[in-house]
Formats: structure tokens, C-alpha cells, sequence
């Protein structure tokens, strides 16, 4: 058999229903089960759309064919032909009675990985034989509802203005002067990896683009091993010149509430694999304020002082109280970045927030400072220096608007829509202080 | 003025048209030119979508606000309100009196970059300060084009069932055991920034995927200084799977004139501006082989010998011959990646193919070998370690379907589309040997 003249499907598994008796078809997936009763052999292909059972009785189907099902092995690559038959015995009440049966790609034996559901695997085996992990139904139904919450996220932006872009990702210096960076040998020189596109996508608000989104990754390189915590991450960043705050928080919530519009309609069977059932959140989210956390906190018994961020106890306490999606508000300018805008009558606070889900920080953002000498200032109280950030400082001096944004993770919000507990699920290839493979 | 209280407009500058004459308005943006003839002050508003005239004579305008208009600056963002008026002398027929100005963000001058076009500065004055370069109307019309390119790419991709998938930008080893990699300081490692999801991709067609699509950052650092290169570019890839060369050839042809025909929709403004017509090419595209290209160069004059890569100026010579969108097929096997199929007949030839335009490639792609054997043969040939590539080679032995995929370099393809012909002015912020900032 050439290699080159490859096999074609007529359908997928999920196109073959049993208004369809008597008719042919073809079809080529991965042998999922198989049942051999001696004068039947029973045999599960499972395609991108679902399983389907091809069923070969002695009486009806020659003994070849029989062995070759018999022999193929789970796993392998097949490639069935055959007639299509209803059977109320039969998943989804139809089966598949072969004429035609060949391995197009055999599979070694035993799998390092049971790829049914049956057997638990620990997550670093998984991970290690991630092309057999992502075979798993559940599994996979993660990554079609990331497909479709990615292309949602697109519709949304292009319908509303937004303009794609795409900023570098190897950097000269910091985003925000952080420690958190991975160090590149670039040439001669040292480079780093991009924290996020926060300067960049400001740089374009003076260049007058106006809506921009951009959808790529970022880099960071911090010590942590949660079950929240990535070092190469999706982020989902905006930016919109001649807006605050309160105009992008409600580009956010329309945005989840479109995102999970969209996933009802589009998903309903991963989501039923997941066993997951999305509600649409009501707009405006709860805004409370960082004071308001504070309160709850302490009321659960858990410490948290005015100025510090919140620790992983205090999200856990505050997502006792608060089961949807909420924004956390005016928060101390001192724990924020120095891009943020600090509130005009109270500068001590600033025109920041964050978007949870429960106990999960899945967006932040802020209206952000425009004025070039007031930047400058903040930049100096963060212990920063101004130098470094010529290029960016530069675009503020030639007529920069009024802007705000957000970075939204796309794997945190992957966390929020499947319920996973762990954010390398969310992920295919998760990078972390211990796996850089495969 | 609070900061926070953002001016907003009623209307883009291109949505103002002279059937609106006596209508309120309100726009925001830039002040593009002024010219004060004493009695009458005449100033351009640019924003996102054009530019409009702004005409305050003293008879209908208090002198206070035309002194306003006169101190404003180029490139200060302002806010105007105004009385819509058709006028025959304006630009479009029409022009606002305004009732109401402001300057909402004063800009320095003078302005180290003249955003009027009329004075042409260097390349790297340009990129130095990219965000007032960005404010041209021809710089900013290849990002719009840019921006629906890459809408189109995905419209098609998804209408054809293709699953977006993120592979990781960090990497532990070599993708095609090139030398042109970025070392980074993983914490106490070693890793590299990925040259290519080629590896990834073929390991989603093992995951049941089928068809695949990214687009993201690639990194190379190959030392050229070209007009070609870049040393991080967008790339646009695909895999598939049950499918051969041919079958992706055909998608790739099916892309590039869907983009077109969008393109000629969706940017007749920007194409206009670039002074370019596109016309949508037949398919079939042209297919010439690797053999046929030796002849044309040599026809030439310029040296070429089988086995070689094509050099520029084989390129070049190559482009004065064909003068559209065209295929380079049947390469020889020893100057193509491992893991391209090669001829089941003549093995010294391979399915690869390499997309042209004109004198640029803009995208290269095969059938891939999924035949672990065989692929563990060609690695070894090629003088690497089937070792470094354990997790790679582990998705081949346990069912891979037969698969074919390309990449296509955004930039490149932006370069064919736009006509430029350094491929910086293709991308925001370049990075190359040289620069890596802003």
C-alpha cells in the first residue's frame, strides 16, 4: 500500500445515523475497543466526533476481515468500509457492517496509557504521553471548548472594532520592572521573554489604533508550583483609547457573558462529557471593593492586612462568599503597577481591578495613566527607573489618549467555564518549574 | 478636567457625510495639520478612520476657542464638537464648525517624526519612534490589511473544521536540529525558544486533532540582515491529518485566494492608499519542479546546482519568470527536514513543497512520515539523535494517522499582499539583529 495515496472518510462518527441503513460509508479513526465473541467480533472507532461500533458476525462478514479486526490492536490507525446498519443494541442505535477493513498504522502494545477512561493515570504520566491523553474523551472535550472560546473571543473583538496585533514577545527590558523574567542570550546581547504586552499595546494607543486586542504568550518566570500558576500562559489582552476603567470592565463582562452564550450552543456535548453546566452570568458583575475583601476576610478568620495583595487563603475565603463572577475595586495604588491611574481625590487609591470567578483572579486592569510627567512620578515611587522606559515614556509625549485595558488568562477562564482544578488541564503542553517536556 | 471623565465622540471622522449638514456632533482624535489665515482657522482631525476638516471662521467661531485651535499643536489629542456643514471646498464635501474644543493630551514639539508623510524620514528613525510613524496613513493601512488577513485566515479555518491549538514557545531541545536557536535560562536549565510548532503539531495529528491551525510567535536566530528575515516572526501553521501533500496544497490555494477576495472587500480604503490592486490568482497555482527551477536559473546566468538550496539570486531569476503565486515540488530529499515523506519510488526525491510568489517564499510544507521506522531512519541520516527526540518519536509508535501541513510566514504573505519590500514594515516592532527595541 503507498503511503501517499491516503484513505478518505465519507463521514465522521457522529454523521452516521440510523436513518441511514443500507448505505456505505467509509471511515478511518482509532481502534477504541474491541470485543471478540469467537462468531462475532465487535470493534469501537473512535474519530475527532465520537465513536461508533462496527459490528462483523461470522455469517455476514468473511473470516479475513474478522482476523484482521481481531489482530488490529487498540490504538492503531484503521481505515473501515461497510454498510451501515440500524441496531437499537448498538451505541447511538447504529453500527457499521464491514466489507472493507485495513490497518493503516499499527499500534505498539501494551499503551503506556489506557486511553478509555477506565484506568487512572497520575497527571505526570499523562502529561509525559500527552498525544495518548488527549484521546480521552474528557480530556479532549477541553480542548474543543478552548477552540470555540478562543474563536468567540475573536467574533466578539472584530464585531466590536477591536484591531489585531501582535508585539514582540523577545524584550529589551521589563514590563514592570519585575524580577519574574526569563533571560534570553540574544546575539551578543541579553533579552528577556515578555511578562505581557502591557507596554506595547499601550505604545499602540499613541499610535492611534484605538481597540486592540492581541491573543499570544507570556513568559514568567516565578518560582510558584500551584495549581493556579503557568510559566508560559495565553493571555488575552485589550486595550481602548478614550476609556476608563468602567468602560472596559463592561467590554469584560460582555464578553464572558458572550463566551458562555456562545459555548451553550456550540459545545453542549463536551460540556455534557464534562458534566457542566454554564449559566449566564447577569450584568454588572458584583463590584466589591478591596476594603470590602478585606472585611470578609478577616471575618472568615483569615488575616489580611490593608496594602498587602491577596494571599491564596484570603481568595479562598472570599470565594466562600461570592459564587459567580464579581470585580474587586478601588484598590491601594501601592500594590498595583506603576502604569495604573491613581484616583484624582484620593491618590492613595487607584482605578484598578480584578475580575474573579470564585476563588479565582482570571482578569486584572485599570484605567492607566496618560500623562507623561505623572507617569514618570509613579514610575520613581515604584523605585524604578525612568531610563529604562524611554521607548515607551517617548509615546506619551506626542499626544497620548486616555486608555484603559485588561489581560484576561485564557487558561484561568478555561479554569472558570470546565470547573478543572488544576490549570495544566487546561493547557496541551504545560510549562513549570519541573516540566519542560513534551 | 478629570482625567477620569473621558471625552467620547459621537461619530468617526468617516462617518460624518455632507447629507448630515446641520447636525451635533462630537469626535475625538488628533490634530493632524492647522493652518490659521488669521480670520479663519482651518484644522484636520484625524482619527482611526480618516481625517476631517475642522473650519472655524471668526464670524460663527468666539475667538477664544479659535485660539484654542491655533495653540493646540500637531499630534495633541483633542475633543471637538461642532455643526456639521457641506462644503464643496472641504475634504468629502464636508466640514464641522465647532461649538466646543478641548485639548485633552498637549503634545510636545517638535514632533521627531512628521506624521504628514511629506517629509520622508530613515527606516530606523521610523521604528524608533513606531508609534508616531504608526499615525501615517500608509503605515497604518498595512496593519488594518494585516488585521483582516489574519481574520480571513481564521474565517477559513474554521468554516473547514480546523481546532486552534497553543504549542509552547519554550522548548527543551532543537525542533529540526538546527543551530538558529535562542538559549533562555529556564531556572536552573537550559531551553529554547521554538523555531517552529512543526513537532507539536504532528503530535496533535497522534492526539486525534486531524486538523490543526496556530498562529504564533516562531524565533530563529539566523544572523542574515536581509530585507526577507526576521528574527521573530508570526507564523501561520497547519496540520492534517488522513491527508498528503496534494490535499494541502489545495487548502494553502483555497487560503490565499479567500484572503484576497476578503482583502478586496473588507480594505478598499487601505488598498487605495497603498496604491495596490490585488488580483485573486487561478487555481490550480502553477506547480514547477525543483529540477525545472534548476533549468530557469541556470537559463539565467545564475549558478545553481542540484542539491542546493535556492540562494537570492537563484530567487531572483526564478521571479522574472514567474510573476504570480506558484509551487516548487519535488525537492530533493537532502536538503528538506527528517521528517518531510520521501518518494516510495525515488527516495532521493520528497513530497515537500515551497509556496512562491514572485521571487519570495512564503510558505514551505510536505507530507510528513508517519512510519516510526522510517522516521527514526532519517533522522539518524540526517546526523541527529533520535535520543533528543524521545517525546516526539513516542507519538509515532502508538497509532499516528498519515498527515501533510505547511507554514506560512504572515509576514512574508503580508509582503506579496502589500507590495513593500523591506518585510519590517510588515510587523509593529521588528526584531532583528540589530534592534530589539522599542
Amino acid at each position: 500500500m503507498s503511503m501517499i495515496n491516503v484513505k478518505k472518510r465519507t463521514h465522521y462518527s457522529d454523521e452516521i445515523t440510523p436513518d441511514m441503513d443500507g448505505k456505505k460509508v467509509s471511515l478511518v479513526g482509532w481502534v477504541h475497543e474491541i470485543r471478540d465473541l469467537g462468531g462475532i467480533v465487535f470493534l469501537l472507532l473512535r474519530d475527532r466526533e465520537g465513536i461508533i461500533q462496527v459490528t462483523a458476525p461470522s455469517k455476514k462478514v468473511d473470516k479475513e476481515l474478522m482476523d484482521k479486526m481481531r489482530k488490529s490492536g487498540k490504538e492503531s490507525v484503521i481505515f473501515v468500509e461497510g454498510t451501515v446498519k440500524e441496531s437499537s443494541k448498538a451505541p447511538n442505535n447504529v453500527e457499521i457492517i464491514p466489507t472493507n477493513f485495513e490497518i493503516i498504522n499499527k499500534s505498539k502494545q501494551p499503551l503506556p496509557l489506557d486511553t478509555t477512561g477506565k484506568v487512572k493515570a497520575e497527571l505526570d504520566t499523562r502529561l509525559d504521553a500527552r498525544f495518548l491523553d488527549l484521546r480521552k474523551l474528557n480530556v479532549n472535550a477541553i480542548f474543543k471548548i478552548r477552540n470555540k472560546m478562543l474563536n468567540s473571543v475573536r467574533k466578539f473583538f472584530e464585531e466590536n472594532g477591536f484591531i489585531e496585533i501582535n508585539t514582540p514577545k523577545l524584550v529589551a527590558s521589563a514590563t514592570e520592572g519585575g524580577t519574574a523574567l526569563f533571560p534570553v542570550t540574544y546575539f551578543e546581547r541579553e533579552a528577556f521573554l515578555g511578562q505581557s504586552p502591557q507596554l506595547y499595546k499601550q505604545m499602540m494607543m499613541a499610535a492611534g489604533f484605538e481597540k486592540v486586542y492581541e491573543i499570544g504568550p507570556i513568559f514568567r518566570a516565578e518560582e510558584h508550583d500551584t495549581l493556579r500558576h503557568l510559566n508560559e500562559a495565553i493571555s488575552i489582552d485589550i486595550e481602548v483609547s478614550f476609556a476608563n476603567h468602567e468602560d472596559v470592565m463592561k467590554i469584560l463582562e460582555n464578553l464572558i457573558v458572550r463566551v458562555i452564550e456562545d459555548l451553550n450552543k456550540s459545545c453542549k456535548k463536551e460540556l455534557k462529557i464534562l458534566n457542566k453546566k454554564l449559566e449566564v452570568p447577569e450584568t454588572p458583575f458584583e463590584r466589591i471593593t478591596y476594603d470590602e475583601v478585606i472585611e470578609i476576610v478577616n471575618s472568615k478568620g483569615v488575616v489580611l492586612e490593608y496594602g498587602e495583595d491577596l494571599s491564596r487563603a484570603a481568595e479562598k475565603a472570599l470565594g466562600e462568599e461570592m459564587d459567580n463572577y464579581y470585580f474587586i475595586i478601588d484598590w491601594p495604588t501601592s500594590i498595583k503597577p506603576f502604569y495604573v491611574m491613581p484616583n484624582e481625590k484620593n491618590p492613595e487609591k487607584c482605578y484598578a481591578f480584578d475580575l474573579m470567578y470564585k476563588d479565582l483572579e482570571i482578569s486584572s486592569g485599570a484605567m492607566r495613566i496618560h500623562d507623561h510627567d505623572l507617569l514618570v512620578k509613579r514610575i520613581k515611587e515604584q523605585d524604578l527607573n525612568p531610563e529604562s522606559f524611554k521607548y515607551y515614556l517617548d509615546a506619551f509625549k506626542y499626544g497620548m489618549p486616555p486608555h484603559a485595558g485588561w489581560g484576561l488568562g485564557a487558561e484561568r477562564f478555561m479554569m472558570a467555564l470546565t470547573g478543572v482544578k488544576n490549570i495544566r488541564e487546561t493547557i496541551l503542553f504545560p510549562r513549570d518549574r519541573r516540566r519542560l517536556t513534551p
